[in-house]
């Protein structure tokens, strides 16, 4: 990695993947440091970025963030102004920071735009401190600002290994971007954002009867989950991430208050994936903590699942993602 | 009961209510029997109808099955025929009859039409085939052709027992239908049957990790919706009704291979729902093993939430029910 040369600037800029999980983490053991109830699987995506550029500065007098062209609401600036001081106080500064960040696809609405947002935003800002953290270090400080965050720093298939401390809970590559050719069809079948965060949501979970009985699975799933993408069993591995995306939402079903996340469009695709199977397309869905819906699919049929799913009306846009690298530092500063 | 002189007429006509279940009864503890997994509460509608004709005579070579003016699948035939066949079984006769049933609601689509349709059945077979039978008895005859049936042997709030054997599996009224001013208002959103029928899904319960958690909770509701009714708690029933609902199709969406049973339409509404519990409505929903959707509300309420469905577009269908009767004997035969 490059050291920057504080005398001369205290601005850097960092462009980040969002990720898709295929074991999910639901539920946290410790609700400050974001720790997990579960370890989790995912890969980062190749066309769902957030570039953020950060700059320290004497000329600011409070912090700025400014997210997609506008403000942000309250809520949401105090978390990010809340990593900047993670951020400060490992760098031993305390100058104001302007924060700009674009992403190149909706918020809110299970896209992970929390894990792409972090990521940029932990790499940019530690950069532009000064400081030269280790892909271990900046995971670590990643999943103190959003949890799943933590996956978008290694690049290709990453695991968010299950620990039980702060320093062991971080993820890592387990296979590079160009290991396996599948693809996420992403389509977005909403605009509006979700009615309830995700990290609302994570802190009810065990208020779902059947939360401990898949807590006691998770470790047997994501084994199963990193042995099929070592052989590059699709089949198996579209069936199980299906099963876990369900498993997912089963549990926000059945907590109180009820999640229900899905929305009409999300169901119209649900469903139909089985039909396409039926029809010879090896598709399978999965679904974050949000309405958005996620086909994957190897590269060589993505034409026939964008086919499928470009006429459906209630799909918005539709993003295709191969395996991604993980967060960079990039020369083209936002301002 | 009114006794059938056999000499002259061999031919009977019931009327029963389809029910909805406030409980439900998902997985079975024996498949040939139909015991369910767990007891149930219910009430019956009283304006989703099914009526029944059946005619024992030496004139019929064959058993003859129509049902809403058309013929019948053949294993929908084998069904109702297998459901004769106890009853001649039982009444020591051979003679082949013509059935004739009609049904004043979609059927296969989430509302329950074989509970109205197999309580109607056994009501008019058992009594063209000359027989007497008790409620209890007739409640367990049901259940043989279709579990949830029984229920609407019984008027009004309806409990099926929890037992082990075909003698104590049954069920009996807990609350006349005019105990309470409730009403169920039925939003048909779709008039396409489902794709897996609930009997087949039924098998495939326990393949859900989650369903032991669920057995070992419904003795504890059961016993609370119990006193909830006889309360008159509508807050509280509301609130577990709907929870249950949630519960059901959580099962349901986490079975190998799942079943998802809602459509968008089913979906949209069960949204909507909250919000209009915000703005000062007190409705729940609930859904059976499909993907039509039940409101309950007071009676009182029900002007107010028939107006917030009728300009859904989904919604084909609306039908307002009191707690109803159960089955019972008609004059008006069909033919």
């Amino acid at each position: 990695m490059k050291v920057i040369d504080l005398e001369r600037s205290r601005k850097a800029t960092a462009v980040a993947p969002s990720n898709i999980a295929f074991t999910k983490c639901w539920g946290k053991k410790d609700e400050i440091l974001r720790l997990p109830e579960n370890g989790s699987i995912s890969m980062c995506l190749s066309n769902l970025l957030t570039t953020t550029t950060v700059e320290f500065s004497p000329k600011y007098t409070r912090d700025e963030v400014i997210i997609n062209g506008g403000g942000v609401e309250e809520g949401e600036a105090q978390r990010v102004i809340k990593h900047l001081d993670r951020v400060r106080k490992m760098a031993k500064i305390s100058l104001k920071a302007k924060v700009v960040s674009k992403n190149n696809f909706p918020i809110g609405t299970g896209l992970s735009s929390s894990a792409s947002g972090f990521a940029a935003l932990t790499l940019a800002t530690s950069k532009a401190a000064g400081l030269d953290l280790s892909e271990k270090e900046l995971s670590i400080l990643t999943r103190q600002g959003s949890g799943s965050a933590c996956r978008s720093i290694p690049g290709g298939f990453v695991e968010w290994l299950d620990g039980d401390t702060s320093e062991t809970s971080y993820a890592v590559s387990i296979f590079p971007p160009d290991h396996w050719a599948i693809c996420d069809v992403v389509a977005i079948v909403s605009e509006g954002k979700k009615e309830v965060p995700t990290s609302v949501g994570h802190k009810a979970a065990k208020s779902s009867p059947f939360m401990s009985i898949r807590l006691s699975h998770m470790k047997e799933k994501d084994k199963l989950v990193k042995q099929l993408i070592k052989e590059k069993n699709f089949k198996s591995l579209g069936e199980l991430a299906e099963a876990e995306a369900l498993e997912l939402h089963a549990i926000m079903l059945t907590q109180y208050p009820p999640l229900i996340y899905w929305t009409p469009g999300t169901l119209k695709i649900m469903k139909l994936v089985s039909h396409w199977r039926a029809e010879g397309i090896p598709v399978y869905f999965t679904i974050n903590t949000g309405q958005d819906i996620h086909l994957i699919c190897e590269q060589k049929n993505v034409k026939k699942v964008v086919n499928k799913i470009k006429s459906i009306k209630e799909v918005k846009e539709i993003i295709v993602n191969n395996p991604g690298e993980g967060t960079r530092l990039s020369q083209n500063h936002l301002s």
